[in-house]
């Protein structure tokens, strides 16, 4: 008999997570999502894009009433005026937020009440890859590294076996390491 | 004879772009970099990261004096409360981001003054992986298109090319399509 009390903790509201569950085991389709940005440029390395719209859940989203906005920029040791964080950063960004998110999400389905959780990311990159100075070079990261410091009313084991459980189920975790395929399409004006 | 005049164009400073690429031939070790991240859980699915140093150029960046600063956050609709953008998300801004940058400093290169660029980014999933409702399913997007949209002064096959060229030296690009090694570590407080 499952005796679980399931309410709200660490700023999930359990039952509507559970009852989000349910809602997708009955219908799959509900699973289906798109996001989307849309950018800009705007002069040299820098450019701007705007999230807002994505579809889910069987229809288009409507709580977003405004953009998110973000910029991105090269530092100017890397030819850019430095206006924001380079495109790579931003996967550092993702990669951290997405662990994190669904860290909160799995401790709170587990009845564990987390105290504080901060992520450092790494990557190091060769530029030599997309300068083309030494063009066997990748161009990406030739390796990412998250150090989580989590603290919570649970033991040791218990909250390692969060940020484990998150990482099996990180959508950015995925494609940061297995990679999926990226099309890109031109159109000229 | 090269006869090529090199110019600041499309707000790239052409002969600093061209000297760096002389540099690093003359240094490889110049073009190894380290960007980082550090991301803070705020509450729920929602966080919050600081981007600031870098290592890059054989020395620590003292050009940034203040962090950026993005939140990540899950729509209501997947238990969050909606106050920033999915971590995926920030996937696509990423990599519209970097051919849009590699573009800019490869046009100016090349000579060609871009009027506009503009791009929207894709990503298809199905959440039924990252639910654990049909766990043969993949965590992470199962493809992501980027669609541009390019106006400049040269014809449409040497426009189509540089995004193409872009698209080949894309450090985003390579992690999003080849994925790379993400190594996950915890520490309890």
């Amino acid at each position: 008999m499952n005796t679980t009390v399931r309410v709200a903790r660490n700023g999930v509201d359990v039952p509507t997570l559970f009852a989000t569950l349910d809602a997708v085991k009955a219908n799959p389709e509900l699973a289906q999502f798109q996001f989307r940005a849309h950018n800009r440029w705007v002069s040299g390395t820098h450019s701007r894009s705007s999230i807002q719209g994505f579809y889910g859940a069987m229809q288009e989203d409507t709580t977003r009433t405004t953009p998110f906005v973000y910029d991105a920029d090269h530092p100017q040791v890397l030819t850019g005026q430095g206006n924001a964080p380079t495109p790579v950063e931003f996967l550092l960004h993702a990669i951290a937020a997405c662990l994190t998110a669904g860290l909160g999400n799995i401790a709170s389905a587990r009845g564990v009440t987390l105290h504080e959780v901060e992520s450092t990311v790494e990557g190091d990159i060769d530029l030599n890859g997309i300068l083309g100075t030494a063009p066997a070079e990748r161009n990406g990261y030739t390796g990412i590294r998250v150090s989580f410091r989590i603290s919570g009313d649970a033991d040791e084991q218990t909250l390692r076996e969060l940020i484990e459980q998150s990482t099996r189920r990180s959508a950015v975790f995925d494609v940061l390491s297995n990679g999926t395929s990226v099309d890109v399409a031109v159109d000229v004006a």
